[in-house]
């Protein structure tokens, strides 16, 4: 009997009604033939309301007691939903993400796994109960005590136990009904992916696709585990996530289908762009002006430098986190006498489009399309970056939107009906 | 330096006000030169209404399963607490009944403590931080499950940890300023009791005293462990419960005094009271009736039999649960044969007033003052039950409250100053 890991986020499981249709859907699982493992999150905006409960007493608590706080949310969802399924007549066991072997260092807040073993949780499904695990938190090896994941610490979680149990596939239940060729709220004649390789949704998940976590599409990347995104308000397929084993993803009867060229495209807005006027062209200056940043700890994304041959002096550009740009600007400006500009300029937020599809590699000219597409458009790049399976741009923030839409439609990636959006943000 | 174990319940902690204040008054504690252990129940209405939100989703919720979600209560004010401490300008350290060494029976709702092995929190108190532990909680030794000790469980907790840690004193915070003579919402001269002996303290819980659970007086008469119930709004003295070795109390320099004759009154109404009338006066008869009770799992209080010696039949009464009442009728029905009565009578509700001091042994009369002062009020007496350290009898419900300040004037008891009742009730 193969093993199936379902994942239930805070919306599925808000209320007692919405707990009762997840454990109906669960027991629809079991009755089909399976053994199922549930990974959930806390009730709704239960890890919100702990945060502010915790905001009114502390301005700076400490992390072991705040992973504390945060876990206890997992732990009322995992025990309710169990009793859910009792009331319909199967059984199931909860298991605190301790008691499912999930070990992670000592990192309170965003602790990272380090070793999986849940054989109690093999034991519960082999015994016939479905097995249910608080997802979001572990124990830390080091100290015996309860850690929290951080951001995607449900989905990892999720996909760290289909691994280590060798599921058959990882379902990860949202609000919204796959992955989609571009944010339905922006595009509304984006379609949803019906199959998408590993590769191309860890471009799609680093460059502002929200709906699935980018932490746990490389955990099942590297593991190997297929994942299938769909909703928790219906029975339609979703998007099948498939881990790259050939260039070819193969589904429904052994047909293998090459993979489309293009798996759609991906925006976001979080990103400032930070401009350095006048740096003398000489050598080391690049290296003066990133050592310090990257010291700091500020994760720098994509950088562009231009040298004007009269002057013999550069400008180098860079996108970096908007809220980091302050503290960029102070770094750079403390060591403007070793550098050499003459000026900064910052933009607080910019916006990002990228178009990401593993079947780039073979087809040139998609770059050409991709920038004909924004020319047309009337839209002005400020920034390229580009990799074997994404191109990206920088634009105006106020344009984005405009860009997204003008190169779905330029791809052929524009469906006949109108993509249905939910009141949810794909989480 | 001495260990101060605190147990603070739901009411204290009901807030982020009230935690912060409960963290105040555990600083003052540390700063005066102690090692502090608290032990903490969930924040205000939590656990009723985990119970409401499982009762919405089922009937008969899985008692694993329940205690994992009733367990997550105290996770949260523990973790809490121990921010507010934090921000205070203290360290402390949350722990789990598991983590605390709680381990317990496997009777999940009403788990019985094996063993008590709070290292971690020793070495917590030990390296200065204040050390505090979950109640209500523990850890099933067989199966490793979380275990919820039922009724009484949080100052059991407190209890246990006192005896394993050799605590100078248990201090039970609650919303009154400690044991009365009498309940004072029934006597308004009620005094509050400076010191009370173990042995007559149990007593008065298993009569009815509300502020402290038997079980947890138990548990600290057994080990030797002195408590002290004070309230969590004043820093009044409340009520000492000392541990007996004589028959004397000491406090204070050294000086010893003798026990008050009484400590005071306790009074119920849970009870029911069943007469079996014209049983024949043969061997055998008593058992016939109290075999079939006894196997059927009710507990018994008190009885009485009395002879027509004209008719060689008796009539047997006694008390018992007023929720058993039906099942027993239905048990002595099924087996009327055997016994061979005539009728059975039931009343679902009676009073039962008691007087305890362990004094009584040296001092006879207590019972004759104790009927004349009933006498006196015009108060029938049903039935009469009598150990060395109390006296207590049965009334018809509607005059108890009357029988209980009787008793209290004609012992002296009444205080100069109406008692001050709070809006607590005790707990």
């Amino acid at each position: 009997m193969s093993i199936i890991v379902q994942k239930y986020g805070g919306s599925s499981v808000q209320d007692a009604e919405s707990i009762k249709r997840v454990a109906r859907r669960i027991v629809d699982t079991k009755r089909a033939g399976h053994q199922v493992v549930v990974v959930v999150s806390a009730m709704g905006d239960t890890t919100d309301d702990l945060l502010d409960l915790a905001a009114d007493i502390s301005s700076a608590p400490p992390l072991r007691e705040m992973d504390i706080l945060l876990s206890s949310g997992e732990r009322m969802s995992m025990a309710l939903l169990a009793m859910a399924i009792h009331e319909l007549g199967e059984t199931a066991q909860s298991f605190t993400g301790s008691q499912a072997g999930m070990i992670t260092d000592a990192l309170h807040g965003r602790a990272r796994i380090i070793e999986v073993s849940p054989q109690r949780v093999q034991e519960a499904v082999d015994a016939g109960y479905v097995g249910i695990v608080a997802g979001f938190q572990g124990m830390s090896r080091e100290s015996k005590d309860i850690t929290t994941m951080g951001r995607g610490g449900s989905d990892t979680t999720a996909v760290a136990l289909a691994a280590a149990l060798d599921a058959e596939v990882c379902e990860i239940y949202t609000d919204v009904d796959g992955v989609f060729t571009a944010d339905p709220r922006v595009v509304k004649s984006a379609r949803k992916i019906d199959e998408i390789s590993s590769e191309d949704m860890l471009e799609m998940a680093a460059a502002g696709t929200k709906v699935l976590h980018l932490r746990s599409v490389e955990y099942a990347r590297r593991f190997g585990v297929k994942l299938h995104v769909r909703s928790s308000f219906s029975d339609k397929e979703g998007t099948w996530v498939i881990p790259d084993e050939t260039d070819t993803v193969t589904i429904k009867e052994g047909e293998p289908l090459e993979q489309p060229i293009i798996s759609g495209l991906a925006h976001e807005s979080s990103e400032g762009k930070l401009t350095i006027r006048g740096v003398p062209d000489a050598p080391g200056k690049a290296a003066a002006v990133f050592n310090p940043i990257a010291e700091a700890g500020i994760n720098i994304d994509m950088i562009v430098q231009d040298i004007s041959a009269e002057t013999k002096k550069t400008n180098i550009s860079f996108t970096l986190p908007g809220a980091d740009g302050d503290k960029a600007q102070r770094i750079l400006t403390e060591h403007q006498d070793e550098i050499g500009f003459e000026s900064l300029d910052f933009v607080p937020q910019v916006g990002k489009v990228s178009l990401i599809g593993g079947g780039m590699r073979n087809h040139p000219g998609v770059s050409a399309r991709f920038f004909s597409a924004l020319s047309e458009a009337g839209i002005n790049i400020e920034l390229i970056s580009t990799s074997e399976i994404r191109v990206s741009v920088i634009t105006d923030v106020e344009v984005m939107d405009k860009a997204v839409q003008a190169i779905h439609t330029a791809f052929g990636l524009d469906s006949d009906e109108e993509a249905k959006v939910y009141a949810g943000t794909g989480r």
